[in-house]
Formats: structure tokens, C-alpha cells, sequence
């Protein structure tokens, strides 16, 4: 099996399924809010995971939040903060390219009065800084991007918008996804100038059910759970060490690995973009994307039929993100970076992880020479 | 080791664990909404789940949602019912001894407009149905009720109350959690006249971080968590096989014992009221509560005292809930049933499993009284 859908999801690491084992077998299953010394032992450890979580991201323990999964940290953070500032402005600066969790959390937010202004993105993938900077006036209380979008690999130019808001905008709050270039990209929060962050577990080879939400300190955001006040009332609901743990071990782990995971990853992907280039196909993703994503139109492919006749030969990628891959025939990503529906209807994703080899990708590339040899149906 | 905070949570059962395993380090770790085979394979094993969900609660499986937890579940029946029905009424029945996440979720309605009349509770926990049906009127378009009480054990007079309901507002909705009954009472949602209900795996020997959520076909219920759209829509984020396989068997697992467990634990109960009111003891759990939990007050020994003296033993209870014990020291539940400042300062939960024995009950009562001889500090 080859498996080039890591930013759908990824296969849980061996160290992952440890943690977890341990946690459900041993003495660490106790309730977190019991004040018995079983309870005490789950709290601790559930603590220690927060820590490690924080380690990675260079932030502190009290500014992160377990949650379900990133889409939760979406909306909490998006929806938490306007409930909790309901004095601030009532405009949003965004891009049509979001995942759905945040752009339906902001459609939201349209219908409840909120004015949200969303920024053009170029061919690249990148916000328009010039058109942005035209967006930007002191009513804007939230700034929404995305670390890495999941579909193109587009990297955001972070630290030119942190600049431009900084200058235009300064009481503005920034909520960075980050779902997609965790373990990818270096994450030092306490430098990166946002005020909230949303990650994922099961996107670093963790398990589906987890997430974290960053709020840094002094930025007000209202829960979205309410109950029994866990998490210091963040967000309520037992605290499940398992998770917990599972996230802290994932995170680390990739943390580990991941120089040596993108350098390899960078060969896999120019070695693809150069392969299937030859071959005539369109890359989508940009020169400069994050290399674990490769965007890739092939000729005389539907996006589906690629996916199927690769299906054969064991290998997985994907048409456009898992969340949308039922509903919709091509990319509204792809769309908004001015790429042409005749390109996006060809278009598969190929996403890697620290875990694919060089011989795959050649095995993937021999896999094309045989689906175009058995299966296209040549058109004028 | 004896284990008498069952109703706080559970040790996840060897069904559970090895389903987890199999889920995580099989070929089932796929993305449910990937469109390849392996998304496919894990897309069918999650609705398995959701079927075997289904048929423990008699109801259909589109009326079930995988949820994070008990609490996510409550917020989401709560707050979404309001949203989806803005022109219904604007008023809520409940009680004072709900669980906090339905207390706070009708908190925060309270705050925005909405009335929430609460009916007292008799010295058995259970509602005064005559200041119900006082308090019932057409205006009312939701009643909040808790199937068994978390800390009295007291079981909720359902059928009166539905009764009342039909007679009194019958385009109201009823609202039930069921988080503590699952597993332990029938539980036949295609009868019971609930409209939405909240389940949580961790109670029934599952992992904590998943539960359910029950709407009745035909209610409208607006999602909390928005995104992708998984789940048909009402809650988004990546769905998690492994958790709500989990969650499947669990149920599955405590239905099949159920009976059995029900009669085990029931002989449980009354040999430790009958022992335990022997040695001075006051039992504030009703006589028909369900027997998997005893609430009772030792005479001369605070509630933190006696569970720390237990401790010593390796035997494990609760104060209050445990979502509650961290911040608070006497139990709401038992102020609002009339009960003593004195006695509930003194009161503790034990709470009970299938895997509880009689042989640990007897252990418990000699404990008991090695605890009297050894830290009674006699007060006149």
C-alpha cells in the first residue's frame, strides 16, 4: 500500500497506540476531577501531556485547551472570541480558502450582523497582501488564516500580515489553523504573533477524537461547552487522558522528526513535480508550497477516475479534502487561486508524510505510466 | 483494590480496549469522508457502530450523533433546539439537581431572555410532580430532566412526567440525560416520549471522550460544531472510528449484562444500607433509587475525611460529582432534596459496575469499621 493521503489523515504511529494502551489498561484510567489518588494519578499525567503539548508549541500549559478535534478549535476559538468581545468591531478579514470550519463558522457569524471580508488569493495560494492592506481599517477584531492550506500546501505569509495588522489594525486578534502545518512547519507561538491556534491529532499520526486550541494569554474567548467547568472552564466535559496523552506523544514524535521528515519529503515532492511534469500533468501547488502537499492536474483524468485507478494499484490519494470529498465535485480552493475548472476537474492531492519513502513515489510514477497506458480515453 | 466511583467513571472493559487496538493499528484508520477504499472501509465500520448504537437504544441510527461526550451532547440538544425553533416559546422546565452541563447550558439561556422555571425535588430526588404540573403552560417549549440522578441515584418518574407533559404542552419537547442510566436501565427510545437524549461511553467501562446524542426524528436541533459537515451535517469534524466503535461496544457489552448486573448490584446495595445504617450511618438515596448508587452519610466524618481514610484502604469513592468536586464542598444535589447541611457535609457517593462484587461490599463494612475504631474523633 502506498498512502499519499496524509492531510485527510494519517495512520496512528506505534508510539500513539502505546500511549493509548497504557492509559486504558493501567492504573491511569481514573476520572481527572475525582480527588481519590487515582483521580490525582489521571490528573497528573493529564497535566504532564498539556506540558508536553506546550513544550512543543513554545507556549505555556494555561494557554492551551484539549478539544475534540480542530474543527471544535475552529469554532470556539472564532465563535468564543466575539461572544467574549462583544464590544470589539464587528468585521473579519478572511480568505475563501479556508477549511469549512472556519468558513462556515464565519457564515455564521454574517448572518448574526458580523461583516467578513475575504481577501483574493493569488495563483500561489496566498492572500493578496495589496488588496489586504486595502481591507484592513481599525473595525476589524479578527484576522482568520490558515497556516498551510490543506488542499494547494500554500504556506501564508505570516509574518507580512502580522505586520500589516500591527500597522492597520493593532487590537485585532489573530486565529492561525494550524492543522495542516503542525509537525511540518516550526510553530514557536510565543514569536509567531497570533492570539489563537487550532490543531490536530490525527493529522500528525495521532488518533481521530483530538485537537488543541491555543488562546494566548490575555485574549478573551467564551466557551463553547458548557458543564462541569474542566479545563478551567474552557471547556468542560471528563478529560479523557488517553487523548490527551495520544496528542502530547504524537506531537512530540513529529516534532522529533520533522528536519529529517521534510528534507525527505522535499525530494519525494520535486522528484513527483518533475516526474509528472514530464508527463505532461499540471502542478497546482505552488513552487514555494509546503512539500508534504502536492496539488497535481493529470490529462485526460478526472480528478475521480485518478483516484479509482490508482485505488487499484494500492495507492491513496485524494480529490480535494476529505470534509468536502462527498459533496462537491471540484475544489473551491482551488477555484479561489484563479485555477481553471477544466485544471481543478483533473486535479488529485497528493499529501506525504514523515513516513513515505523515495521507492513509493517511484512506484507511484510507474503506477501513472501504466493507468495511462491501459486506461485513458484520448479526447481531441 | 475496590472501585465504588463507578457513576465518575469506569475502567475501560477488554471489549473496548481490544476494539480500540484493532481500529487504530488495523486497516480501519482511514478517513471516513475519503472517497478511496480504505475511507470506505472505514466509513462502513463507523456506521456499523452508529447501527449497533442504534439497536441497544431501539431507535434509528439517523437519529443518533457521535459526540465528544455526555456534555457535549447536552449543549448540543439544549443550545441547538432553541436556535433551530426561534418562534417556539421561550420558556424551559428543569430542576436545580441536573447535571452542570445542563445547568449552565440553561444559564446561558437564562441570559439571553429565556425562563427557566425549575421544579423543586421531594426528599426522593424526584420532581413535585403537583408543582409541575403548576408550573407547566403552553409557553413552554422544552423540559430538561435527568433519567437517574448522578449523585442520589434516583430514578425520574418518566412516564408521569410524559403524562403531564402531553396533557399539559404537547408541542413541547422533553429533553433527557441518560447518562447515568445507560447501560443500567431500559432504555427504549422508540417509547419513552424523549425527543433528545445524552449518552457518554466512559460511564458504561468506555474510553472517555465519546458519547451520543439522541433527536427523535422530526425535531429540529441546529448543530454547535460546524465544518465539513460530517455527520449529515449536525456536527462537524473528522468522525473517529475507533472512538465510536468503542462506544458501540460498550453499549453492547452493558446491555447484554444488564439484567444480570442489575440484580448483582441491587443485593450489593442493600446489604451496604442494611450495614451501614446498622453502624449509624444515614443512606440520603432514596429506597427505589437505582442500586448502582448509594449515597450515604457516616456519622462524625466529613465527606473529604472519610473518602481519604478510604483511600488508605484502596478503596475508592466520591464526594460529589466529579465534575463538581474540585470546587465545591457540599453537593448541590442533596441542599436541593431538603437535606441537612449537617448530614450532607457527611455524605458520600458510592457508586457501582457490573464488576463489583459482594465479596469487595464486605470488604468495604470491615474497612468501615476499622476506619471507626481507628480516626473517629467523637464529638458530643
Amino acid at each position: 500500500m502506498i498512502y499519499f493521503d496524509n492531510s485527510a489523515t494519517t495512520k496512528p504511529c506505534d508510539e500513539v497506540v502505546r500511549v493509548i494502551n497504557e492509559d486504558l489498561t493501567g492504573d491511569l484510567w481514573g476520572n481527572p476531577g475525582s480527588l481519590h489518588k487515582l483521580g490525582m494519578k489521571s490528573s497528573k499525567a493529564y497535566d504532564d501531556a498539556l506540558a508536553d503539548c506546550a513544550k512543543v508549541l513554545n507556549c505555556s500549559a494555561q494557554e492551551l485547551i484539549f478539544t475534540s478535534c480542530g474543527t471544535e478549535s475552529a469554532n470556539t476559538a472564532i465563535q468564543g472570541f466575539f461572544k467574549a468581545n462583544p464590544r470589539l468591531g464587528k468585521t473579519v478579514i478572511s480568505t475563501r480558502t479556508e477549511h469549512k470550519c472556519t468558513l462556515e463558522t464565519l457564515a455564521q457569524l454574517e448572518k448574526q450582523g458580523y461583516e467578513v471580508r475575504y481577501v483574493d488569493v493569488l495563483r500561489d495560494g496566498k492572500p493578496d497582501l495589496d488588496k489586504l492592506r486595502s481591507m484592513i481599517d481599525d473595525t476589524v477584531a479578527l484576522l482568520c488564516f490558515t497556516h498551510v492550506n490543506n488542499e494547494s500546501g500554500s504556506v501564508l505569509p505570516l509574518e507580512q500580515i502580522i505586520s500589516l495588522k500591527k500597522e492597520l489594525c493593532p487590537s485585532a486578534a489573530v486565529y492561525l489553523d494550524c492543522v495542516q502545518s503542525l509537525g511540518k512547519l516550526p510553530i514557536d507561538l510565543k514569536y509567531m504573533g497570533v492570539d489563537m491556534a487550532s490543531f490536530s491529532g490525527h493529522k500528525i499520526h495521532g488518533i481521530k477524537g483530538v485537537g488543541l486550541l491555543y488562546i494566548k494569554k490575555g485574549i478573551r474567548v467564551s466557551p463553547m461547552i458548557l458543564g462541569g467547568g474542566q479545563q478551567d472552564g474552557m471547556r468542560s466535559g471528563t478529560q479523557s487522558l488517553p487523548l490527551a496523552a495520544s496528542m502530547a506523544v504524537a506531537m512530540t514524535e513529529a516534532d522529533k522528526e520533522r528536519k529529517a521528515a521534510y528534507e525527505r519529503v522535499s525530494e519525494i515532492n520535486a522528484y513527483l513535480r518533475e516526474q509528472l511534469s514530464a508527463r505532461g500533468a499540471t502542478i497546482n501547488s505552488p513552487e514555494d508550497g509546503l512539500p508534504f502537499v502536492l496539488n497535481v492536474a493529470f490529462r485526460n483524468f478526472q480528478s475521480e477516475t485518478m483516484l479509482h485507478c490508482l485505488e487499484i494499484y494500492d495507492i491513496f490519494i485524494s480529490t480535494v479534502s476529505a470534509c468536502s470529498s462527498k459533496s462537491k465535485k471540484t475544489s473551491y480552493v482551488l477555484e479561489a487561486m484563479g485555477i481553471d475548472r477544466s485544471v481543478s476537474s483533473n486535479s488529485v492531492r497528493l499529501s506525504f508524510s514523515r513516513y513515505n519513502t523515495m521507492e513509493e513515489a517511484q512506484a507511484f510514477v510507474k503506477a501513472i505510466d501504466e493507468i495511462y497506458e491501459l486506461y485513458e480515453v484520448k479526447v481531441r
